[in-house]
């Protein structure tokens, strides 16, 4: 088992803007000449340090004084070209809080030209990298033109969204959105980012440290997913898949417990949802690995997958070039092999719907040995 | 083992005014004229519906119109007499939103009201009850000072503070009410209520629906929790003791795990966190039962009491007379005999500093039998 090849599909892959020019080819001259005057004025709740340097991995940052992961290049030497990584899906960096800009018609424009970026400097330059449209979720109904129209090209594989939205995504205002993903057989992936910016990032206000508000990713998630099966998203769009990134993955078993339990003592209030809310999740939902949780014993994960059913919910990202970067290699826990598989690739491959083909290189089996798998 | 007596510790009942004239005798003439004009304006977030018969168990409307659990008669025939209850911990009901009420004065009448009603018209009269103390923590110091006042009588053995406040507890504005609890060795009850009050419940927004804000108290309690370890609480306050009461209980060691991660990565930003922040949880918090959450398969609950070593972090309550109430024999998964006395009565006795005496009645031991329960 442990020499045998294996193939990563890699979920969450951050590449960077080199610049704000390389946006005007895809912006009007008006646009251009707002970027020009003010920047990139994305909000974001202030104050807060990450970790890593910056925020990345140290030898994410160029010696010539460039930023991470902003040139197809990097990517390829840091992380495409060291694993055998089959598909990279790109989430970009720079834009994911467009979502909450102020300005709708800005957020709109801009989210077409990261599209058009992505496309021209990425997707066409490496054919293991697909990426997801970013939207400017403020104008559902405009989003999912954006939506029809980036989807045109067929390396984009997906929609973004981020966490922090001013409602929970169940909410019948989204309906465009979620409308254009189920038509055109899209994932829908909510990122982390923006806990904190339009309003307070946990129910008892503004925590002091960044691994506080690092702690509201889970939360959202958890109040996105009971708006999505409260609402009836899924009984409105039966389609529909929705993947979540960068929010944890061991509290999922826990939370379909506690919102089954409640949905058998309130199930009155909203009788569409026919079924218990894990029912809905289950078939609807998938999560990403990164950042992977230590247990107190690697048994313990091991247990928790199984009940998480992580061969069909679980799908491996590394989230390069943050500091908090996952290893296909080792981050995992023991597992069984199959199920391995299908968290390191083939649970992605089927919800992008990619092609099989042979990894880019051959490697050995990751993780533990066949012994400590068991 | 089945015929075994039983004891039980009720960590959270709820008794209710029969009416805001009681409160009167321990009000000024100033602050009784401001509830004739205006009642008891306490903030709440709008809209929401709860479930059972108006919030509560159908049996406990009085027939002639009164409120549950506005008696201890109604509270000794619907409960106390029913089980066997050696204490039980009263939380009060209809004050509990006083730590948000815009006018902190106002609200630290309120509180000291509240403490002496409760000691003269409940405490007094069955000594089968302990109580939690109102504070009006808008305004530490004083809060201090009632906690002070109200522990003059030895019913008085616990602090009961909102989950909804405005800044999480960790936060050193609310030193002085700790320094309180600890050095008169009253535990801080933490119990649900308040989300979305002062800000929004969730880090997306406000839900739709009941059964999601409900999902805002774990939520919370993450907050609080994470708060209380990075600002370093309990390294300054290191023989406080913190309850966490109705908002769960299974998402503890997934969210020990990912707190314990990412203080890994990130612990620089808090050098005074020295420990793992579980080793903080474990050793000075505390969890109640209800509402219990139910598994896909009971085993599983029971896999989870063990690694969050529930026989010295979780204490039965029944929540009585709210419409989820839990029975003490119906409630609890599958779990060794050991482990379920401690649950059921004596973590409860020794953090309260109960005496032991002979249980109410002799019953039944409640739950499984003992082949069930390996």
């Amino acid at each position: 088992m442990v020499d045998e090849p294996y193939s990563v599909i890699d979920c969450d892959i951050h590449q960077f803007l080199p610049n704000l020019q390389v946006l005007y080819p895809y912006l009007s001259r008006a646009r251009q000449e707002d970027l020009v005057q003010y920047g990139l004025r994305l909000p974001g709740a202030g104050g807060y340090l990450n970790g890593g340097d910056r925020g990345y991995r140290i030898d994410a940052w160029p010696a010539d004084g460039g930023r991470p992961a902003s040139t197809l290049e990097m990517l390829q030497a840091q992380h495409l070209d060291i694993y055998p990584i089959e598909f990279g899906i790109l989430l970009g960096q720079d834009l994911r809080e467009i979502p909450l800009l102020p300005d709708a018609d800005f957020a709109a424009a801009l989210a077409t030209a990261y599209n058009d970026w992505m496309v021209e400097h990425w997707l066409a330059r490496d054919d293991r990298l697909r990426g997801a449209a970013f939207i400017a979720s403020q104008q559902p109904e405009r989003a999912a033109r954006e939506i029809e129209r980036a989807a045109a090209h067929p390396g984009v594989v997906a929609v973004v969204g981020i966490n922090g939205v001013r409602f929970p995504y169940g909410q019948r205002c989204y309906d465009p959105i979620f409308a254009a993903c189920e038509a055109l057989g899209l994932p829908f992936m909510v990122h982390t980012g923006g806990e904190g910016t339009l309003g307070q990032p946990t129910p008892v206000g503004y925590p002091s440290y960044y691994i506080e508000i690092r702690q509201a990713r889970q939360m959202g998630f958890m109040a996105h997913l009971a708006s999505m099966v409260f609402e009836g998203l899924f009984v409105r769009f039966p389609r529909l898949r929705v993947v979540f990134v960068e929010g944890g993955y061991t509290w999922l078993v826990p939370y379909l417990w506690k919102l089954d339990s409640d949905w058998r003592g309130l199930r009155r209030h909203t009788p569409w949802v026919e079924r218990p809310p894990s029912a809905y999740i289950l078939e609807h939902c998938t999560f990403t690995s990164q950042p992977m949780e230590l247990a107190e014993r690697a048994r313990q994960l091991s247990t928790i997958f199984e009940w998480a059913h992580a061969e069909r919910t679980l799908m491996f990202a590394s989230d390069y070039p943050h500091w908090d970067f996952d290893s296909p290699e080792t981050s995992l826990p023991p597992m069984p092999e199959e199920m391995r598989r299908r968290v390191l690739a083939e649970t992605a491959r089927e919800l992008f719907k990619l092609p099989r083909r042979e990894p880019a290189r051959a490697a050995s089996a990751p993780g533990a040995t066949a012994a400590e798998q068991r």
